[in-house]
């Protein structure tokens, strides 16, 4: 391939904005929830531009679509993709990047004139965000093998459709078998959804994998007691126990260090009257980290912290786990080469995990796969205001087109 | 007067339970809201027992009744007194116990046929509770002038209705002088209504005082962003602020020791999600302490936590000061008096601080005042669970009687 090959990042930047207005919001913003009428709108969009590159278009019966373009040879393709569904007050970027950004690396090779020894394939993945369908990502764990396809068919949306239905309706039960085509690796080009990029000057982020995820519930139950005449000693104050442990996730996640992260982003105290004592808690703590090993640490110390804290304080415990993710790692020789072909392209880069869940790291457990990230303003995503710089954009296309070119040879 | 003369236990528990049937909730427990028509039938037989036991009734013009009891000498009479209103979810003592118990010493002292040489009084005072009318404790503001009589006629109640049209309707609207007669001392005894005397086993508390109170509000406002992507290092976090707020608290009251209290009953988080660092906390802060310069220190270092804590968090502090007021400190000749009497009587006694206010801290801006606490079962009051010994409160009454006619001599 010519070193010097680089994607048209106008062509690029008008396809995101095209696809934003199926499903555009009088905000700014896009809705296109997962099997509504507007994500088939922009299905049949993609789709179209896939055809129009050239690419042989394939549906499943879970409606993932995969445009698939000849190689030199047969046999299993590198596969770029994302999803194009969105939550309902979502932006421009957020899984269209990396889709449309697939379809940029089809044309710029195809106005070179290259063909690559491997085929190529852009894929994009039904359902991603759960906006509207749970679980999340559901068409990557079939594609996977991670879910059977007649769960997710059976799934029903947040208003009341079946999955089954809604394909049908809207036209993208395929008939291609499911988890065909073998992918030979997977890249996934993505907003980073997060702030460390833009923060630090960084233009790509070389993304190692995708932390690990552990949501515990905790239901603290004390009593309840007059803020005036009863004695500290004497309470059962399930408030503070909240508190306790609310503080206490803080101090884990700074003393781990590394990627660990710690939020008590919900906490609801019974009867929430400013004199009486919290009789009930019920909190959540969302604790992350891309090392397992340190995570179950992090997960062990805080179950410890809330029986002691809890037990000290005569307030009974109850702990719910609401969700708990292993890490994923991506291969590392294909981490190594974003970095490295963001270095020969001189862009700044910075290897990072994933805080947010991809299609990437479903696909991780059948083939090599990894993700280059681009800046997010502000960190901002799953709202209207989400926004990467065009250049950005086309730095993450040049280092996606780079890397797929070499994973084809 | 005879050493030996005692109260009618069995009476007064009568009378506590006859009163109890105006107003009787289903459940067990009493709903005799302020200037309601259950309040109204309470007072009615309230000062028909008191004209059964001779007394002169007078009614203010905010309907504070004052049973007097002639003396051997005029002059300003030895008050006993407390409220006969509840809160909507009542018990049968709260209020009922120093009224009534003033009218079992009357009836004891009636029978014993001991004039004393001052007069006594009987007294309830109008809206103490504050649950259908605020603020609360109007009847003795009013009496005692710390409170204009237009302000507290003009009031509005939850229901819609003023103060002076419901005193009119119950026929409570009294032609008697605001603030008469004076009051030579005021004794009230009342309920604990929180847990140390019983859970110390103690039979009567001795009342230094009734707790000063502070309530501010913070409204904590950070950056909502999200858990998994946005590193610990980058947080605005306003749930974490308002969580070290919490447990701060609780430091501050067992460093500051003695009587002072802190709780956070009331916490907020925005958007409240599991996986979204809040942008937004709304807490309160409840301390207490009898001593004015130990509250005040307790105000100023919970404000400077506030403030290092919300800047080092890059979160943004907004204080409002919800309601403040200073101790009351009780007479200490007549605290040291309900302490020697109770030893006298050979019944375990206790000095606490009240932390709830009470119609006698009103009444100890013009008079001598204190009162007498007996044990609440459990600390629990302001519920229809509330409960007290017979003989518990036979003993408060006995105390009630005896330092009564102390003072009247």
């Amino acid at each position: 391939m010519r070193q010097n090959l680089r994607v048209n990042g106008a062509r690029l930047l008008a396809r995101l904005d095209r696809l934003a207005e199926e499903g555009a919001r009088p905000d700014g913003g896009v809705c296109r929830l997962a099997l509504g009428d507007a994500d088939k709108a922009g299905r049949d969009l993609v789709v179209q531009w896939m055809r129009e590159l050239g690419l042989t278009v394939t549906i499943d019966a879970i409606g993932n679509v995969v445009g698939l373009r000849r190689g030199q040879e047969d046999g299993a393709p590198v596969m770029m993709g994302s999803h194009i569904d969105t939550v309902a007050t979502g932006g421009h970027y957020d899984g269209a990047l990396g889709v449309l950004g697939g379809l940029e690396v089809v044309e710029t090779l195809n106005d070179a004139g290259v063909v690559t020894k491997r085929p190529l394939a852009v894929a994009f993945f039904t359902n991603e965000e759960g906006a509207r369908f749970q679980p999340d990502m559901f068409g990557s764990l079939v594609f996977t093998g991670a879910m059977p396809l007649e769960a997710a068919l059976a799934t029903v949306s947040i208003d009341g459709r079946k999955a089954s239905e809604e394909l049908d309706r809207i036209g993208y039960r395929g008939p291609a078998a499911v988890g065909r085509p073998n992918v030979h690796a997977y890249v996934e080009l993505h907003v980073e959804q997060g702030p460390t990029l833009e923060a630090e000057d960084f233009t790509i982020g070389a993304v190692e994998g995708v932390q690990g995820i552990s949501w515990t519930e905790f239901t603290l139950t004390g009593q309840s007691n007059h803020a005036g005449t009863t004695p500290m000693r004497m309470r059962h104050d399930a408030g503070y126990v909240g508190a306790a442990i609310a503080v206490y996730a803080r101090r884990l996640a700074l003393e781990i260090g590394g990627h660990q992260v710690a939020t008590v982003g919900a906490l609801t105290l019974t009867p929430n009257l400013v004199n009486v004592v919290a009789e009930r808690a019920v909190m959540t703590v969302d604790l992350r980290n891309t090392d397992n090993e340190r995570l179950k640490q992090a997960e062990r110390r805080l179950a410890a912290f809330a029986a002691e804290t809890a037990a000290a304080e005569g307030v009974k415990l109850e702990t719910r786990t609401l969700a708990r993710f292993d890490p994923v790692a991506f291969a590392p020789h294909l981490v190594a080469r974003v970095e490295a072909i963001a270095k020969e392209l001189e862009l700044p880069v910075k290897r990072l995990p994933s805080g947010a869940g991809h299609d990437a790291q479903m696909l991780a457990a059948i083939c090599p796969a990894c993700m280059i990230f681009t800046p997010s303003a502000g960190g901002v995503s799953h709202n209207i205001a989400e926004y990467t710089r065009p250049e950005d954009l086309a730095a993450g296309a040049d280092v996606l087109l780079r890397l797929v070119a070499e994973l084809a040879e």
